[in-house]
């Protein structure tokens, strides 16, 4: 481009009150966020101080051009400086009226890292001495030139802080003040500075302010690819693109004196919601005082003594700001010698029960519509309102960081051992269980537990998927954790906990504290319960639990779970008499023995099922069938054989009695061994488990039908609208689906025919393999229904196992490898190719077949997005999910409706 | 059908003669193999006994319609029955001049199971003694009397065997030969045997020989029912819709005398393929004597001696019956009284070595072209020449039976321990090492062992895998051995083997045999060499070899490989010195020390690629970067801790010397404890391994890149034409591979620069896992060329781990639930439609990339066939399988040519 004959002149810059269509998405994108609220709040006719805009094209020029500043740019820079000038009779770099600025950096996102504000741009030795005289207030003047010299210094010639950090601390010492320092003092000071800036910047302190606003306006643009800030786009995937603006502004003091201050305030409050000004504020200070917590601000509240009139300006105008903007705001303001100014206003980020309880007030007070109030509470924010979380005024630093396995919080003193932790409980302590990592043999233990805390194993490892299940906080894998059982304690590197010690465990976040933190119990209101109807007018997806018991069932409903989508047979067997039968089945020597422990577990199943079936009544119960690999139910081998070394060398030195007493523990926990042994697999996750055990075991099978449909016809006769389906896990074929679904019916027939009771019931399959995606239209010709077991489709399609993919899954999220968690978030790309694929191919064949989805993904929102989108009937998730999932797929169903 | 108003009469049965095209597809299918040869040798003027065949239709009919005769069938066959009446001069019933029938199945495959044989059909009171006096011959009547009601009776009225037996062992008591039963004592047997049909059969023997002939009709069409049919067809996956035909043939004797014989002959030696009449035959007998081998039949080529112009006949008649079939021929004949009378042809069976030689010896003679003769050896039969084979002469029962790990036979003395073998071995004894399971630390005993048994794990246990490396035999998973180290000894049931006991195992087989079981050597001749060639001619696929070392790679070029598909790079780190340091680096705290342990390992894999590339001067090299977990180069955690509990049992009593000792121990052994729980994985198939390792500790993927390019330029400065690829394993992202890929791809530059040499070599990645298929146009972007990892990519694709499915893939391909073993034969249907898909994908966006597959599927003849029809460029098998794929893709490149 030729300076001197320019063809079509490009606007780089605008006043903010020639800013078009601010507030719209374009305009944000172009003059950023805070040139855009600056912009508009000048147009609605705030008093915002005057000042422009350099818009995002301009940075965007900039970078593409090598870093120079566009030709065009200069030039309306001065004009409209110049407009500001006339506005406020003042001048830029003026001896007598000089203006001063501010340059403040502002793009479409929110973005650490990009350079943030210089303030009192525009002083050098002549208007530092003008401002003095203006403001009555020498000491003000030199005080203001010292911080906007450091400032610059800092951030335009990149100067580290902490040498002009050292010359103020010559001037504090002894206990000095900031404001002990005199005004001679500040002169030296900025002498000193402007030394730093020779020597370390090896260039002189810029006198020319229009240097210094073109230096400043440069280093703005600078810090868009500063690597902060691309790495914070890079996470959070954030276009390198969309540059940032700059916007200058006249400068307003709030250090004029005791008639001068500034503040920040909400319209709402942000932790609770509640409809009143919320904030604070210092008189006579600036906005950075504020922040660095010199000085404590008062509450907003005072500032009505203080300034009454201010106050109710202040009141008044907030309120605007939020009828304007449909949402409660977070607003900067100044007070100038008793004039107010609003330098900044945005969306005010707040807690999960703030968000929902303003959500519902807008609605009531019509300012938003219902749709609107749905979209505005993001669904994890719910996660807050439904278990205990960690105090946030609390500020105690985790000494231990693991992953958050199970949410909420939870304190209690530390017991290594299951049997100590029920001791400890029934003599009235409350408890975490601390283990290396936790097996069967350690359920009572954690059913007494106030949360659970491993050392070992992943998200779904057995410490966590039995949390879960009981929504006890679990934080699992923990491995800076070391426990050591002989000891009685843990240490977590120097730190040594002891039984007995009070620790907090953080299950949302994954934090371990030491001793006793505060935590927050859950608040459901009636704004909650209002939120979640109208979440259920807007979505078409159904919301299911996962639920093992009656119990679960009970709370799945209290949230709104439209039935179960999960219900764990296997879980059934885990806890302390069962256990053993389950165990006297597994070693059961051939089919008969087998088939005498079968009929043991079978009247404990049953009763499971008739509580379940009543607790969801006339809504659908998925039960699934025995899915785990057998050894899951047995002690582990490295244990054992330690035993058995143990009791060998005891016989060694043991009296004639002892022996044989030895001798008969010695060949029972052989026995076990070899039991294990047999069992033991080198890879449990694609093992023998799933249909496969029904398979090699039908009799397994046929007793869990036999439960199934007795407890059934027992409740049916009781009244109660029972919806059986039975799902068959694991398949990878359509012969694998036939064979056990056959199974199912004919014992299903046989029993309802026994009971003379007529129960319409399905019989379909989880689709948690690749091959069964692929084969989908097979077996969909033979299944009443598929259910995505997105956990293990996403260990299958990944080759990953979620248990062991901690020691890089972590690497691999830092890197953006994978954008997210897995495991958490749906890989749409590949696993979700092939749910679709499933989809599509198992509705050709059978277009009314049900679907669902019942992996942790059911309570992921943004999994949910996907799954509306590609038709699935319902999602299923554990009971303390089920409102995050009802309000994702009330924002699924209103994205689409969008995009219609 | 109405039967008194026929519309359209179907012909449910024909004479010999009239058979239309019988040789044809159509005419087995509908004539059965047995009728349809018997047809066609008629219709070419052969010495067959007249008879007729009715129809497989027939058959089909007889089931559909409730088990019903077609009404049409029975005039038919009377008037066919006439036929041959009126050739013979014989009249069926008849009191003078009886004509007597057998009565055969034959279906279009030959199947056990079925009806097979009734010989003598149209004896009764009356005919016997006609019979008697036409053949001058009283006994010989009344002995073929009594084995037709026997027969009869068994077959037809399914009365059992047992009953018929009890008699005639009565009237053999006293060492009493068959021979030594007297006329009378015939007819006492004959009517006792009517006697048991009454009582047993509830009915008296029918006299009405039309009666015999209308039941021995119907029993073979319901054999075709039979259980064990219905059974055999399933498994082999043979239609039920096929039906039998049913053979009525006139009746001649064998057993009239010693003029009279019967025999069964080769064309061909069956067991080398020489070109000479083999066979033998009986004088004086019917065919089942000399199936049952009571008289030792004689070599058929004494009969020249004894009959020399019969023998002159069936010399001419059986090269006749060569020349017509173009292949070697299995027939029976029947001398009756002088007169040949051939009864039966067929394609006879033969070993692989004959197979081979037969087929170039029949080009060579002009018989068959190229294309038919590699189409005639069936490639799996090739294993037989290329591995030592138990002596089929041997006919010795095994005592177990485990999984055929590593082909070939061999014996040896039972060791059980890896040092005793070396100790054996250097003492001049042949071992067998027998283990519960191996680990890298018995790799010097497998080293020297001819075989290996293991007691546990699969296909690809450690065992497996590295005997087949060795081309060493093995079984594995043999469940039914229980080793007993502390006895030095290992048992079967009942039966105990100690050490220094003589041991065979059939790796081929998966047999394993108490003693010293005869073997034969593999030969590899000019005919195999021939074959090759022609197969090269035709095929498209290339073959290369899965070769680790320099040593197997010069064996698999020796084979005809073109290129390594698969080089292993973990297997360099399992020998002694290596293993040491390899275990050195995994157990370094940090960096530094890691790198220090890879510079030691850097100098041995440079020289074992030095060795390959060598051997396959001219030929790619495919290098995969290390996969395994880093815990399979570690001891396991169970021995360790009970080593670990023995210490400190031990230390509970030693002096305070020895103490110092056991606690330096204690101490290393805990280290080492620690590290191997850290690194143990639950599912280690879905682990820290392929890519990740790389991801994780990029100084391993950089050493490793090292080693290949100094290779690689060494080798090249000798004048070695070096090709080589690079393969990433375990991708499923393109992230993973960019990562990957870039390293290697920045070292080799850095390395050629170094050496001022410039090689052209490809980066490329394994497609192994579901997710990368579905990827494939994203990895294809990248990568220089896929080689499908069938055996991880059918293990998650059907969430099936290989070495734990041993316990139910037998139940699962008995129950058909799979239709092969998914980790020998490709899973086209599901697997396969993943390799398509990324074969699709990956050529959309980069059409020329090199397509190759080194899973052991690479060796499989089935799947050969699938990978030639979608297109990949290569296939990558074991050494000693290569001939067998050369073959194979001969035959699928014939079979794709035949289709257009």
């Amino acid at each position: 481009m030729q300076s001197g004959q320019m063809i079509k002149e490009e606007v780089w810059s605008f006043l903010f009150e020639d800013c078009a269509d601010p507030a719209s998405n374009a305009g944000k994108f172009l003059f950023g966020g805070k040139g855009s609220a600056l912009a508009n709040m000048t147009k609605l006719g705030f008093p915002v101080p005057p000042g422009f805009v350099i818009t995002t094209d301009c940075c965007k020029a900039y970078h593409r051009n090598e870093k120079v500043i566009p030709d065009g740019l200069w030039p309306q820079v001065m004009a409209q400086l110049a407009t500001v000038e006339a506005k406020l009779g003042k001048r830029f770099g003026d001896a007598e009226n000089p203006l001063l600025v501010s340059v403040r950096s502002g793009s479409a996102f929110s973005m650490p890292g990009m350079m943030d504000t210089i303030l009192n741009l525009g002083l050098n030795d002549e208007t530092v001495a003008a401002l003095a005289t203006q403001t009555g207030d020498e000491r003000f003047a030199w005080d203001a030139y010292r911080r906007f010299i450091s400032l610059f210094a800092q951030i335009v010639i990149r100067i580290p802080h902490e040498k002009f950090e050292k010359i103020l601390d010559r001037y504090k010492a002894d206990g000095r003040q900031d404001t002990d320092i005199t005004t001679d003092e500040l002169k030296e000071i900025v002498a000193a500075y402007k030394r730093i800036v020779l020597v370390e910047g090896r260039m002189n302190f810029p006198e020319d302010v229009q240097k210094q606003l073109r230096m400043a306006i440069a280093a703005v643009f600078d810090s868009w690819m500063g690597k902060r800030a691309v790495d914070y786009r890079r996470v959070h995937r954030i276009s390198g693109d969309l540059g940032t603006a700059v916007n200058v502004q006249a400068m307003v003091f709030g250090n004029l004196g005791e008639a001068s201050g500034t503040g920040v305030c909400f319209t709402r409050n942000p932790s609770t919601g509640e409809k009143a000004l919320y904030g604070e504020y210092l008189l006579n200070a600036q906005g950075e005082d504020v922040v660095a917590g010199i000085r404590t601000p008062l509450p907003i509240s005072v500032l009505e003594e203080q300034m009454s009139e201010v106050y109710a300006q202040l009141l008044e105008l907030t309120d605007r700001l939020e009828q304007h903007y449909h949402d409660m705001q977070d607003i900067e303001f100044t007070i100038e010698r008793g004039k107010l100014f609003i330098l900044q206003t945005r969306a005010g980020k707040r807690t999960g029960a703030a968000s929902v309880k303003i959500a519902v007030a807008m609605v009531q007070e019509g300012l938003i519509d219902r749709k609107t109030a749905l979209q505005r509470v993001s669904p994890e924010h719910l996660d807050q309102l439904l278990h205990p979380t960690i105090d946030p005024s609390a500020n105690e630093e985790p000494i231990a960081t693991g992953l958050p396995a199970s949410p909420g919080a939870a304190q209690g003193i530390v017991v290594l051992d299951p049997d100590d932790a029920e001791e400890m409980v029934k003599q009235g302590h409350q408890v975490i269980l601390v283990r290396r990592e936790t097996s069967p043999d350690d359920f009572h233990g954690m059913v007494v537990a106030e949360a659970i805390l491993t050392q070992r194993g992943g998200m779904t490892s057995h410490a966590a998927v039995v949390a879960r299940g009981m929504g006890k906080p679990c934080v699992a894998g923990a491995t800076d954790v070391n426990v050591n059982y002989a000891h009685n304690e843990f240490t977590v590197g120097d730190l040594t906990i002891t039984r007995g010690e009070w620790l907090t465990v953080d299950g949302t976040t994954g934090h371990v504290f030491n001793g006793k933190v505060p935590t927050v119990q859950p608040q459901l209101g009636e704004d909650f319960e209002m939120l979640m109807t109208w979440a259920d007018e807007v979505r078409r997806l159904k919301v299911r639990a996962n639920a093992d018991t009656g119990h679960d069932s009970e709370v799945a409903r209290g949230y709104g779970a439209q039935g179960t989508g999960l219900c764990r047979t296997e879980h059934m067997f885990f806890e302390g008499d069962r256990l053993a039968v389950m165990r006297e089945m597994i070693l059961a020597p051939g089919l008969g023995e087998r088939e005498k422990a079968l009929a043991k577990l079978l009247p404990f199943q049953k009763r499971d099922f008739i509580e379940i079936f009543r607790a969801m009544n006339g809504q659908p119960v998925t039960v699934r069938l025995l899915d785990p690999p057998l050894h899951e139910f047995l002690p582990e081998k490295p244990e054992l054989l330690e035993r058995l070394t143990e009791l060998k060398f005891s016989a060694r030195s043991a009296s004639p009695k002892e022996m044989d007493f030895l001798l008969d523990e010695i060949a029972e926990k052989r026995k076990l061994l070899r039991r294990v042994e047999i069992l033991s697999e080198a890879n449990p996750m694609l093992g023998l488990r799933g249909c496969r055990l029904g398979i090699v075991y039908p009799e397994v099978t046929r007793m869990q039908a036999r439960a199934i449909f007795e407890a059934a016809c027992e409740v049916r006769n009781d009244g109660i609208d029972v919806r059986v389906e039975v799902m068959i896990p694991l398949i990878s074929t359509v012969e694998e689906f036939r064979d056990q679904a056959g199974l199912v019916r004919e014992v299903a027939a046989q029993i309802l025919k026994e009971n003379g009771v007529e129960i319409e019931f399905l019989v379909g399959t989880m689709i948690e393999l690749p091959r069964a995606a692929l084969m989908a239209d097979q077996i969909a010709a033979e299944a009443d229904f598929f259910s995505f077991g997105t956990n293990d489709l996403t260990q299958t399609t990944l080759g990953l196992s979620r248990d062991d993919s901690g020691k890089f899954l972590p690497k691999y999220i830092e890197a953006k490898i994978y954008p997210d968690d897995p495991f958490q978030t749906l890989d749409q790309e590949g696993v979700g190719q092939l749910v679709k694929m499933a989809v599509e191919r198992g509705r050709s064949v059978k277009p009314a077949i049900k679907l669902g989805i019942c992996g942790e993904h059911g309570g992921d929102p943004r999994s949910i997005e996907f799954f509306d989108s590609i038709g699935l009937d319902y999602v299923s998730c554990s009971p303390f999910r089920i409102p995050i999932a009802r309000l994702a797929a009330a924002q699924a169903a209103l994205n689409r409706s969008d995009m219609k």
